[in-house]
This record gives structure tokens, sequence and C-alpha cells, in this order.
């Protein structure tokens, strides 16, 4: 419950600092947060813990009692396997490294990157082989381990390798498909006290708990806060409402799976919320597999005409097929749900390969621009600030984090396939503004069971079989063809 | 270092309670806090600590080394002088008694407060006794010691006792005096958005610093945060912008106070805001000294005409009548500046003597009646609610505090009678807008001494001589004479 309570303390802190503190508080502020998880630091690693796991892994013990010290000794793991003097200098290389590439990212400088990514690189591989030393997994496993527990990089291999197959086919045909559609574009300007009441309504209507939480802004949108107190910020800009609409509903559903975490389990391991991937299904059941559907768009519009005023291009039908535009883009973060796997693909083999050793960093520009002719046709030469250059992740440090984004899409519609088999009428009641079919399933498959399985597991059990890609493929031709 | 970076996390924690969080994230939140206050205590009473203290105190240190010993000695004191149980026990009765304190106030209930209080003054009684042993002063002077380093209740007795010979007179007098004049009463309504921006006009012009603060709301106003990020915040009545107003500027002061401390001693004792009693010198200095001068509402009048419109109230004179009539009230928050002094000197002479065991709880609303009776010439027989019931600090029995309110007062008309002084054109310069003078003598004097001396030794070096009455009563008879 300690570690609890100060996370808590570490969360309202991080959210302030990213929402309401002045500038000048940030030295003090970073001191105050470091010191905090130093202290975290020392609850974790204390010796005692240690002898307690070993105690109780002797003992018999109830399903929920046995998944909190499961969680309790992955946790105990990560803070203990790797020494005190490599995470430091993880930590400080990863620091250097990426705030250097904030400027180096817009001038292009993959020379100047690399000085500093090589060490990065060095670390995080030192980092995977003892922590695949310590579990037995591979290094790349190891690493992928704490954003997805128990998913492994050949179960990656396989449901990517499908992916593969079909993708880059059925992007073609959806462009195609896209390409004489009528569109009308949206005219500003969208003021932000309008935007923000939009959201505001839109949050309220998908069950967001304003007694549990509230929405603020901040240059980087996320969902913080903590179970019983969950923060959602987004930003705005005057002259497009659907990215701060989109991004608050995404955010929406990360916020309904803390605030729907059992109360009872709350301060113990096996209450927080399961793994990063499971954690974007709900963030992408809300965005991509509701908000952007046909049925979703039809209660959007009228909702858009009373903020802003009505205009052609709040139709259902364009919105429609504004929400769900195909383009093959440089950028990750703004591409849509189909292409999206490209990116991701592209990234996961490269850093795989990078942490197992098989290439180095002076590689991965080649590989880049071979992979995405391959997967989206673009051509990335010399262009590393919108290609290798345009993520923070590997800049820190986070190898073994983007697939999370692609299987949270997975799992999400894997979700929705799982719902309309028991509610046939699943769509309908959707068009009709009724989510209650989705949100108990959600709610009993997976908001309510927290960390009481490991992911593979938590899947099977939710949706009566593992991860399989087809859902994803059917979802994506069923909406785009 | 530690202590101030966890101080830091609880000052922002508690300010995000008071403004930012929902409902439902109290009890989460209330056991965050608890833990971390808890870790503090532990700091504060670990056992090298005591050590480090002893071994310290024999070496040769400087001005700046010695100061810090002296504020963390009275830290250890403070922390260490009490058995657990009394503090938890204080901490428990005090809690039940304000708890019940909040209903019985609006009930006129004073039986029913005195059956929770009884328990609160015997265990302050005991505090204090502790606290005597352990300091060698006497029992009120050791809890007053807690506010006010170094000041004593025989102090006290001479400056209130010399306050009470002219006081009441000056009431009369004054009062006699603004009967006749005239007075047109501001006409609402005040839109918040329009008060706010007011308020921020006037802090913005006071100096306030908002690179390294902020202003919000919160049912009760406060000054909280850190030195490198303080948040003020205020309340808003739509029929009336002087409360907000002056309520901001109040803050504003205590804010300037903070955001002056010396930055190369953030962090050490001796960084800390001098006392509760400076510190209210500070805020009186600006809402008292400054903002109700007449000098100063010639400024405020085009500003209020700009932000609310014009209209007849707004008059500089007219007011600068506003900001200056005098009532006898039975409220203390409400009350003027000539007024206060009266309703402070009741509640020490009551709470003395209550510490000292020279009256018991019963006695008080008798006490009350006829202090109320001589030094305002109101009778409040019966009248608990707005009598011996309306402040919540004896409820939580923080006895020896009352006090820092009037002595804050008189500080703040020492410091302006000094700078007047060195700067025979102060209210010239006020009235011009320039507030040089005045902030560059806090600052050199008071704001940048932070913890260096103890209370009585700030007051000479700063202001030539000891703490005097003689100053606030001339302020007071050029101003409402």
């Amino acid at each position: 419950m300690r570690l609890y309570h100060f996370s808590h303390a570490a969360s309202i802190l991080g959210w302030d600092r990213n929402t309401m503190m002045p500038a000048k508080g940030n030295e003090a502020r970073a001191a105050a947060e470091a010191e905090l998880q130093a202290l975290m630091h020392r609850v974790r690693t204390d010796p005692q813990l240690a002898e307690g796991l070993r105690r109780a892994e002797s003992e018999s013990l109830s399903d929920t009692e046995r998944a909190n010290l499961r969680e309790m000794r992955r946790d105990w793991r990560d803070a203990n396997a790797l020494p005190e003097s490599l995470v430091q200098a993880k930590s400080l290389a990863g620091a250097k490294c990426e705030h250097a590439w904030r400027s180096q990212r817009a001038a292009n400088d993959w020379r100047g990157f690399l000085e500093n990514f090589r060490e990065v690189v060095r670390l995080s591989r030192e980092e995977a082989k003892l922590l695949a030393d310590d579990s037995g997994l591979s290094r790349y496993d190891a690493l992928m381990d704490r954003y997805e527990p128990g998913v492994r990089a050949a179960d990656i291999d396989r449901i990517f390798g499908d992916v593969k197959q079909w993708l880059p086919q059925l992007i073609t045909r959806v462009q195609a498909k896209q390409r004489d559609e009528p569109l009308i574009a949206p005219v500003g300007p969208f003021p932000v006290v309008k935007q923000r009441a939009m959201n505001l309504a839109v949050m309220k209507r998908l069950g967001f708990d304003f007694d549990a939480g509230r929405l603020d802004e901040s240059a980087h949108p996320f969902s913080g806060g903590v179970p019983e107190d969950v923060r959602l910020t987004t930003r705005y800009r005057e002259d497009d409402f659907v990215q701060s609409l989109m991004g608050t509903i995404h955010e929406t559903g990360h916020a309904r799976f803390e605030q729907n975490l059992p109360r009872e389990w709350l301060g113990q391991p096996v209450g927080h919320a399961r793994s990063y991937g499971i954690h974007e299904s709900q963030s992408l059941s809300f965005e991509m597999q509701l908000a952007r559907s046909r049925e979703f768009t039809g209660l959007l519009a009228p909702m858009l005409n009373e903020h802003f005023g009505s205009q052609p291009a709040f139709d259902a039908d364009n919105l429609h097929r504004l929400l769900t535009r195909v383009k093959r883009g440089f950028i990750r973060v703004n591409a849509d749900e189909v292409t999206y796997p490209a990116h991701i693909i592209l990234r996961y083999e490269i850093e795989r390969a990078l942490i197992e050793g098989e290439i180095e960093p002076d590689d991965i520009p080649a590989l880049w621009d071979e992979k995405m002719k391959t997967l989206l046709g673009l051509d990335t030469r010399g262009n590393y600030k919108d290609g290798c250059l345009q993520d923070v992740h590997w800049s820190d440090g986070s190898f073994g984090y983007f697939p999370s984004y692609t299987l949270g899409a997975m799992y999400a519609a894997q979700w929705f396939a799982a719902m309309r088999s028991t509610s046939p009428d699943l769509d309908a009641r959707i068009a009709a503004g009724d989510f209650t079919p989705a949100f108990q399933w959600l709610k009993a498959n997976v908001w309510s069971q927290a960390s009481r399985w490991d992911t593979p597991e938590l899947v099977c059990r939710a949706s009566g079989e593992a991860l399989n890609p087809a859902h994803f493929r059917a979802h994506l031709e069923t909406r785009y063809l």
C-alpha cells in the first residue's frame, strides 16, 4: 500500500507538471519527483521484500493471492534484476539522447543523433542481456515482457507475418475505392471553449465519471492521475476539431478502464490495469471500433451541429468518410487505422534485430527506407526527420514498446467480434445511442479483470481464443472495402 | 533536502485537493497525503538526526550554518518533544471536534461542541506542558513559539495592553466621522471572468511572477504551492468584486515573500519564510498598507472602469471610503483593520487563560460576551455561532496562533513607517504607480532574510526598533481620523 500511495503522489505531480505548473517550477519539481522515485525504488528493493516473497511462494494461496504474488514477483524482478549503476547510466544516456533529439529531429541530423544513440543501444542491449539471463527469455522478449507480460516475439512474428501478407494490397484497394468519394472539409474556426464543451458532452455520453476525473489541456495529450481520479488531457487547434475530439475519445477509453478497475483490489498489484496493449485496446475500442463507426458518426453529427452550428461537412455520411480516410504518410502518430500497422511492423522488425545484435544503429536508415517502400510504397531516403528520427521511443531506450500499439488495435477488433457474437444487435444499438452491450462486455471481460491474468490468458478468457489477426483484418475489410 | 522535496509533493497534493480534485478522489488522496506525512515524520524523528545535531552544535559554524542549525533544532524539538501517542490522540480529538463543529456552529450548539472540545483542551494543555518542560518556556509561550519564534506572552500583554487603552475610543471616533460621509455602493453583477481578469491585472502590477505561480479558485482562499511555484486561490461572488480583489491582493503579498526568498537557501531550513506573523505582515503590507490607501485607490479606479465598465461607485474617493469603512461586527474574518485587533485581543486573552489552566472551557461564553461588550460594545449572549463558535482554530487545538494576525498588522505598519523615514516620497510614488521603494525595502529587509533571525531580531534589524504599537496606532489615526 505504501507504494500505491507514493505512486498516487508521483502521478498527480506529473499531471500537474504537464497541465498546471509554470515554467520556473520545473527544477524544484524535477527534484521532488526524483526524490519520490528514489524512495519508491528503495521500497521495491527492500531485502525484506525478497524474503517475504520467497516465504509467500511456498504457502497455499487463493487465486487472487497467487495473482498478487505473481505481479509482486514481476515487479520485484523489474526493480532488482539490474544493477543500480546500469539503471543510472541508461537513464542518463537516454535523457541526454532524448534532449538532443528534440533539436536534431528538426535539423534532420541523423549523424548527430547516432553519437548519443549508440550508447543508448549499448546499454539497452546490456539491460536486455541481464533481464534475459534472469528470466530465461530471449533478449528482446525480456524487454517486451515489461509492456506485454507473456507475449513473445515468436507470437508477434506469426501475427505481423500474417498482416504483412495482406496489408499492402488492402491499402491499395481502399485508396482506389476512396479516390472518387466526395469529401467536404469542415470549415473553422472552432473556438476552444466550444471544442471543450463538445468534448465534455461526448465524454459524458461515453460514461466518463466526472466525480472521479477531469479533462484539461497539455502540450502532449495523456491519461494520468489515479484510478480514483483520472486526469485526461487534450490539446486544441482552432482550425481543426477532429484531432482533439478523437484524442479525447481515445483517452476516455483509457479512463473508463481505470475508473472501472475493481475497487476492492485497488492498492494491490492485482488491481492494476493489465498491460500497455490491453490498455490501448480500450482506447482503440473507444476511438476506432466505436467512434469511427458509421453508427457512432450518426450520433456525432447532431452534436457537432449543436456545438459549432451546422455546416455541410457535418452530414453523417460525409463525417464518416472524413473519419475513415486512408492516406499513406510518413508519420506514425498521424496515421489512420489501416496504415498504422505498417508503421509498427517496420519499427518492430528493426528494434528486435537491433536488440538481438543482428544489426547496428548505423544500419537503421537503409532498413527504414527499404521497409517503407515495401509496406507503404514511400521513399524516405535522406529524410530522417520524417523517418527514423520521428519517434521519441528509441531516443531514451524504450525498446519493446512499439508492438503494444498494434496489439491493442487487434485486441479491440477481437473484443468487438466477440461482442457481436453474443449481441447480434450490437451495431443497431450503438446507432440508437445505446452502448450498454459494449460497455457491459468490456467491464465483465477486461475492466473487472485488472491484472488477474497475464495478457495471453486474459485474451483467451475474454474472447474464447488466442489473439487472432483475422478479426482485425475482417474489421478493416468490412469498414473500408 | 529530502524533507524539502517531500514537502513540495505534499504542498502540491494539498493544492490540487482544494482546487482540482473531483469528489471521488478524496479517500485515495487522504491516504496518499497521510502516507507522505508519516514518511516526513519518520525523517524528522530519525535518531541519527539527533546525533548529527549534537555534533554540529559543538562545531564552529558560519552565521548561516548557525541559523540553519537553530532552525533544525527547533524543527527537531517540534517533531520529537511529544510522544507519538499524544500527537495521535490530539489529532484524532481535533479532527472529531472540528468535523462536528461544522454543523454545530450552524446549529448554535455550544453544549454539543463542549463535549468534544473539553478533550481537545485537555490534550492541548498536556501538549503545552510537555513543550514547556522541554523548552523552559511557559505553557502558552511554548505553543505560541511554533508560530512566532521568540515572541512571548509578556510581549503580547504589553502590546495588546497598549492597544486596549486607545482602540475602543478610536473606533467610536472613526464611526462618528464616517457616519455622514456619502457612500455609493457598486452595482453588480460582476462576472467571474471579468473579476479574474481584473485580479490578474492587479497581481501583475504588484509584481507577482506568473512564471513562478498561478491564481485559481477554491472554497477557502489560501496561498499554497512552493517558493518556486506559488499557488494562490480566491473565490468569486458575482454580486461583489471587493472580496475577491482584496483577497487576491492579500495572497499576492504572501506570494511575493515566497517568490523572493533567497534562491541559494531554498531547501535549507534558513531558507523558509519566517513566522506566521511575519508572513501576515507581507499580506497586510499589500492589502492594508498599500491597496486600501487613498494613493492606491486612485490606481484601482481606472482599472475597475476598464474591466467592469464605469459607474459612479468607481470614483476614487468613493472607492476609498468603501475600502476603509469601519463597522462593529461579530465576525472576525469580516472585520476591517480598525476593529480587527479587538477580535484578536479577546481571543488571545481567553486562549491564554485556557491553556494556563486559569479558566475552563465552560467559562468561555461569559468571557466572550464580557470582552465583546468592553471592546466593541456588542451583545453576544446566546449567540454562539457568531461568537465563540465562529472560528475553526480552537476546534482542532491550534492555540497560540491568533496573535499572529494582529502582530502581522503591526509589523506591516512598522515597515511602512520605516520606509517613509528613508523614502519621504513613498506615498507620492505609490500614487504615481511606482511601488519600487516599497518593494525594494521589503525585499532587502524581509524577503531576503527568510529565517535568518528569530522574529524579534528580524523586526529590530528591519525597522531599527522592537515591535512598537505606536506605528500601528499612527497608521490608523492618519488614515481614519
